[in-house]
């Protein structure tokens, strides 16, 4: 993109100076006709893309077919001389192409060794929809001949001449493909050949003729037997199709000047096929599945490209050429090693050998595994061949995704029975289990399950934890089973349609072809199956994994990542297994401790639910003074993984009535007892008295904890006797306490004082903690007021999941299942705003909050801790917009600081 | 206030130029004693605020009891002195008592005749807390003798006395009230009194010694006999009481300037009980009932104000005194016109009449009705006595709210059998009835009916469009049964949890004394009952209710309001009675109109329900074909009631579900029946596929809108085939269509684009309709992005009740009953913001939107149309921030258009 006119630059949103007239900026003194050898890179403007390409390549010394480009200017004078040629350009152009045919001791139109030549447009910026590439423009009835003598293939040249016959008849008179389809298939059926390979070249020449009479029959126009009218006829074409409807509605799109016009770009074309002493190839400068330092690539030895495509013959590998054709392999080594240095890639080169010369055809960077991506950018930067810097922005986050993950071997025959949406990225084998407290037992036996059900909610939070994987039948990419999957690194397939669940029977099949039953594929409870997050496949059977690789490349690049980047990344854990995990990925500390995590583990949740059902405040207390060692023991052991590190734990988030059962349960389980079971109808009133409409608006966060403020008072002091027990262990801990869903600053008062007097009274009054008490900023209204919130505040979190939902109202539970997969395919919206964080309206609140809050308190700490903290889009957007620190689950924190870096590398 | 110091002007936030060093200000040449005949209202800053009003009473010509006021400057003089009056400030007070004494013709510590004074502190800011008066200063062993004689009533004079030794011991002497309190107590037992009243003289000498000996006992000091004593103890007592620990607090609270001062009144007392020459009474100038321009009052010859309290005598109507006493009667009359104009309001007078002469002890504004308060501000008005402006300022929301619905006949004996929130107002008589059909069907049959259920939904908006008034035993005042009923202007009683409802059985009760069911009061279905909306009572029978009164003054005051309030006021009207009633109470058009109210009768309903459960697009059209020929008949008549006027139709905004039947209703259904009831399943299967988590953040508004386009497209056919119809009757029309939940300009371009197409197709390419296309403001994002989707916009409609959800993260339904109250009680907020809008963060919201929006469309038209727009201290902000209107219920819009005109006048 270093060419770029400052129009353009402007209509891809960049801030440029005044720009002069367009028009005048293509006044210059560039000739009309610029050979290879004499043009650059810098001249872009007037040899188009293509041309400028493959005069760098002449220029650096590569054995490029020689050609030359017919510039821009003369696309202008064509427009301006009323859609006519320069009266002086087709001397010009034969006296280039008497140059060429020096080079090449071949002839444009010579009957036995004709020099052939391929016509391409060039525009300056790449412009889909435009001409095609019109091949071997110089055939006619008698050179086919001789490339027939040339190559001993008569097939061949007369496949050529039928195939350019109908590239020309399109481009320059406007034939539609059909007409020229049609008569080929008639000739197939004719002589009963099944594919185009089999065609004989007599039958070849029939087809040649029937081509002809049809163009005539539809244009009125003769096929040209005259190779410099052949020329002539394809110049004006390129140049007519810069105004043709499709290009001027790109162009209009895209704000590109229509002063800017079309190159043509008339190169000789080789062949590979004229003998022994002839060849064709690929090469990849680097081995693109492991990254290894090696040439990597094949080749045939008389062939053209077609050959190879067609499968005719079985190339060799790359290295066998050196036994072959010692001379142009070393020639083919320095090549791309120069090649390498040009591009400063890795490179996938197509080559020619004609008559013992070495042509390079193309050459572009070459495509990559994961693997391979990591070690190449590494081992460039060690080469010296580009900066560290430079390696960061090429990592594609796709990649160390996939690196990430365990993945399944893909060289397997797989039972794939159905595909739902890639929720979570990572493979899994288990037993298919059909609710959460199967998932539990069974995996307490011993047993590797995957939980398979209609959707999750948090009450099957302990079946999640306790399999390998989930898969779910409805819900999408941020339904619940997707977010609490991605936050646990574990693989989850979501929405998967194919599936009908029988949990009554504890089965699931997929239906057969048609829809049918009887054909169809049943899992039972108990068959092991197999899921592939990365792709959102559902595999029968086990399949055999590779483990994600933490390879010493990716190490070093991480290592790059950290010298660079200006945002912390920390990482969300909720126990201390998962605050381990993180601070190996590198996580800088804990940025959100779910402490409602804590409460759902089995052997807590009936004290917790008997904390909710008690009926006076000593039955409460009582509940909450089990529960208060339980969390103090959690805190201690992550405050112990975190050593020296912050930790950030936030009080209890959800409404009470997610660790009760669900009231259709209840309803279902007393309607099927005999006798009065006052048990449960205890619990039925009790959640029909906390039953919601909106629980996500209702009384949650620290609405609880003010209504009730029991519970958070059992919490705050659960972390200060951690941090004592910690302190007198010796540790040095950096604790922070967090307020969630604070909208007035009233709230975030009520809750310091507590957390002061709590500090205070456990810690004693002239403790040496330096803990922080901040607040989430996940209602608009926080933002709004931040200037008064960030007076009580030590941090803000931004809970970008809740504000999304907030700002735009959507429910994430509804929006996906109902409307924003629509949204986003009809594009009124850009993107899902739970993946990718809405700048304009979302972030808009986060920058108010943090002008706002930093105004009124200086010293403010600024993160975010929602699903955003792991998406490298909204990660740019958390570095443009200054905070300090974001926060993902511990498997993305690698992803994170790559994507930093990423984000400081091209914004600043 | 208008003698404020700048400091106070500071301390309650007005802006004024920077302050002069307070402690300057004070530095004057205003003498140590100022007599009431020598000062004036402006001297406050002296006087305090007593002495300055009793100074302007005496100014104006007023009888008031001759007196002086001890300045300020001698308080400062006293602290700066070491707590010691300044010297000659005693021989200062015996030369003002002199002159009293020559005016009153009596002497001080004269032991027949003799003169009392009442003494009083009198701080510039008045501050409540601090000492109190004391009264009948001058009396003792020998004075109580003179007063004896003189009012021939001994127990009278030693009553006084013991109260005066009880005011002096306590503020002068510090001795607690209680101890003087045991030894009446003591007395009243030792004798067998039963009141105060039955105590004889004998007796109260016998207190006064006991009293006299606690003293001494207690502090050591001797009550002193030396009346001079008495007063300068007085004064200092006074002085000395501005440093009081409470004082001192409420002047750092309200940040008054210690250098302030107190002033010390000194007033001669008056009696009229010495004869019948004297007397006592209590006058209004105006009647405080009807407004009625005539004295009303009543008196009591040879009384003091004691006797009129305890009752023992019935006084007089104020006119009987025209017999009685025709030449104070005369004066009295004189006196109140005087101070009507002085005051410029309805005064209520103390006055006493001591032998033979008229003093005005006390004046104040007099409290009224609401009907009088109209009445009496637009009289003033006529008289020339205040501007319109000052009518409409001492207007009181509360007085309209009680005029504009029917009230219960205050004068009846009522049965109250519970009492809940008067969640609206107005009263009503009807039948109860248990459900919503049950109310439908009563009314049908020509019933009254009052709806009774724990809470309503959008399903039984049926039932409260056929009911009188709705009593629920749950939810609060923005319950969805308080907000319908508000808009419809009926009466409800909301969370009434004294009652028990027993639905199945027909009836409810309410627990009798001590919660016993067998003592309880039970209603059955059929049994008539009466709401009173506006006190929250339940009454059992009907009850005879005084019609709201439209009356001749409130009809000027609101033509007062007309033509000084900026903002314009429409109604919400969703049918063309409503809008009609709109029109009667001067609405100037629809801001509001609800299509989806239009879809909930009982002939629609099943139509909606079966477009909703279509299983083709062919079938869903078929009934929305049905739907469209009774939209259109809606439209027509609300535009004919509204013609000229602006009429805004918001198109669907409920999301489908809330057409469907409940759930729990089906699940019961299909158990009772049975065989398989497929319908109900399929009903059952479409309620369970709609079902949302949250549906306040669901597939509602525009998003059903666009995802299923057919609905909104049937809707606005019917708008635009109704304008057809209209325009060919001649009819101008003023149509706008709103677009309801837009959070992205995407939203509303694709809404528009769908309208611009049925516009065209129905009008023709060429009409001449102007027609409105804007969106409501509901949604945070909104607000953010105004600036492009104003660009899409004509107007703004800001839906601030669900802005408020949205920008707090409270659901409307849960916060009332959780947690809302609980955060308004503990001060979190400071008001509930659904009832008051919050002007911190809805507000700012609002400001964004309205200063990006006009930016990007100065032409953009922009209002309230949520619940706020009838609040009065919302429509001050409304005002404040530049809305062009507020809409609000037909029954709220004249007080509406009153709170505009006051926003202007206080505001502006």
């Amino acid at each position: 993109m270093e060419a770029q006119s400052p129009t353009i630059r402007n209509a891809i949103g960049w801030s440029t100076g005044p720009v002069a007239n367009p028009k005048e900026q293509f006044m210059t003194n560039v000739s009309s006709i610029v050979h290879f050898h004499e043009g650059h890179a810098g001249m872009k403007q007037w040899l188009g893309g293509k041309g400028a390409s493959l005069a760098e390549m002449t220029r650096a010394g590569l054995p490029v077919p020689p050609g030359f480009t017919v510039t821009t200017n003369v696309c202008r004078a064509f427009y301006e001389n009323g859609n006519q040629l320069p009266e002086g350009l087709m001397p010009d152009i034969r006296n280039a192409i008497l140059r060429i045919e020096q080079l090449k001791s071949q002839r444009f139109g010579d009957e036995r060794n004709p020099l052939l030549f391929s016509v391409r447009s060039g525009s300056v910026t790449s412009m889909p929809g435009m001409m095609d590439t019109i091949l071997n423009l110089g055939l006619n009835d008698a050179t086919v001949l001789g490339l027939s003598g040339e190559t001993k293939n008569a097939r061949f040249a007369f496949d050529c001449y039928r195939r350019f016959i109908q590239m020309f008849g399109n481009v320059v008179f406007g034939v539609e493909s059909i007409h020229f389809e049609l008569l080929l298939h008639k000739l197939k059926q004719k002589y009963g050949y099944q594919q185009d390979r089999d065609v004989a070249a007599e039958a070849w020449t029939e087809l040649i003729e029937s081509y002809k009479l049809m163009i005539k029959n539809h244009t009125g126009n003769v096929f040209p037997q005259d190779v410099y009218i052949q020329l002539q006829l394809a110049v004006e074409a390129v140049f007519r199709s810069w105004n043709n409807p499709r290009a001027i509605t790109y162009r209009n799109a895209y704000r590109i000047p229509d002063e800017q016009g079309t190159a043509v770009t008339i190169q000789s074309m080789v062949f590979g096929n004229k003998g022994d002493d002839c060849g064709t190839g690929v090469l990849f400068t680097r081995n693109p599945s492991t990254g290894e330092k090696k040439l990597y690539g094949e080749y045939l030895i008389n062939a053209q490209g077609e050959d190879v495509v067609a499968g005719i013959r079985t190339p060799l590998p790359i290295n066998e050429m050196n036994k072959e054709m010692p001379h142009i392999y070393s020639q083919l080594t320095d090549i791309a090693k120069q090649l390498e240095l040009l591009n400063k890639d890795v490179q996938d080169i197509e080559f020619t050998v004609e008559q013992n010369k070495l042509f390079i055809l193309q050459t572009r960077n070459g495509k990559r595994t994961a693997q391979a991506a990591i070690k190449i950018a590494v081992d460039l930067v060690d080469e010296g061949i580009i900066l560290a810097e430079e390696a960061l922005k090429r990592i594609e986050m796709e990649h160390l995704d996939q690196l990430l993950h365990r993945a399944i071997d893909s060289e397997q025959q797989l039972d794939t029975i159905a595909k739902g949406l890639n929720a979570s990225p990572g493979a899994a084998s288990g037993r298919a289990v059909f609710d959460a407290d199967t998932a539990v037992d069974w995996k307490l036996a011993g047993h590797k399950v995957i939980l398979v059900c209609a959707e999750t909610s948090p009450d099957d939070i302990h079946g999640v934890i306790a399999s390998e994987g989930v898969l779910t039948s409805r819900g999408g990419m941020t339904s619940h089973a997707a977010v609490v999957a991605r936050g646990m690194g574990k693989p989850c397939v979501c929405g998967c349609e194919e599936i009908r669940i029988d949990k009554m029977n504890r089965h699931f099949y997929v239906a057969g072809p048609g829809g049918l039953e009887e054909n169809c594929r049943k899992v039972h409870e108990g068959d092991w199956i197999t899921l592939d997050g990365s792709t959102g496949r559902v595999i029968l059977g086990t399949v055999s994994l590779k483990e994600p690789e933490m390879t010493g490349e990716l190490t070093r690049l991480l290592q790059f990542a950290d010298g660079i980047r200006r945002l912390k990344v920390l990482a969300n854990a909720d126990n201390p297994e998962d605050a381990r995990k993180a601070r190996q990925f590198g996580a800088e500390g804990i940025g959100l401790c779910r402490t409602e995590h804590m409460f759902m583990s089995s052997a807590r949740l009936p004290v917790v639910q008997s904390m909710i059902l008690a009926e006076h405040q000593a039955e409460r207390q009582h509940s909450l003074d089990q529960l208060l060692p339980m969390q103090q023991e959690d805190f201690e052991g992550i405050f112990a993984a975190m050593e020296g590190l912050p930790v950030n734990i936030r009080l209890l988030d959800p409404p009470l009535h997610e660790f009760l059962p669900k009231l259709e349960l209840l309803q279902q389980r007393q309607r099927e007892s005999a006798n009065k079971d006052e048990e449960t109808n205890k619990l039925i009133r009790k959640v029909q008295s906390l039953h919601e409409v909106n629980p996500m608006l209702g009384q949650r966060g620290c609405r609880l904890g003010i209504v009730v403020p029991e519970i958070y008072e059992m919490q705050l002091k659960a972390i200060f006797k951690a941090i004592l027990a910690c302190k007198e262990k010796g540790m040095k801990v950096r604790p922070e306490i967090m307020i969630p869903l604070v909208g007035h600053v009233n709230e975030l008062k009520r809750v310091r004082e507590l957390a002061d007097r709590v500090a205070a009274d456990i810690l004693g009054e002239d403790h040496h903690v330096d803990y922080k008490v901040g607040t989430m900023i996940e209602v608009p209204r926080a933002a709004l007021t931040a200037d008064q919130i960030a007076k009580e505040a030590d941090f803000f979190s931004f809970g970008t999941n809740d504000l999304t939902q907030m700002t735009f109202g959507y429910s994430r539970d509804d929006a996906e299942g109902k409307f924003l997969s629509s949204y986003v395919d009809q594009q009124i919206l850009p993107d899902n705003p739970f993946q990718v964080l809405d700048a304009e309206g979302v972030g808009q609140l986060i920058e108010i909050a943090l002008h706002k809050g930093r105004k009124a308190n200086p010293a403010l700490k600024t993160g975010v801790c929602g699903e955003h903290g792991g998406d490298p889009r909204s990660i740019r957007f958390c570095h443009s917009a200054g905070l300090d620190y974001i926060s993902c689950s511990p498997y993305r924190v690698p992803m994170a600081r790559i994507a930093a870096a990423q984000a400081l590398l091209t914004i600043d």
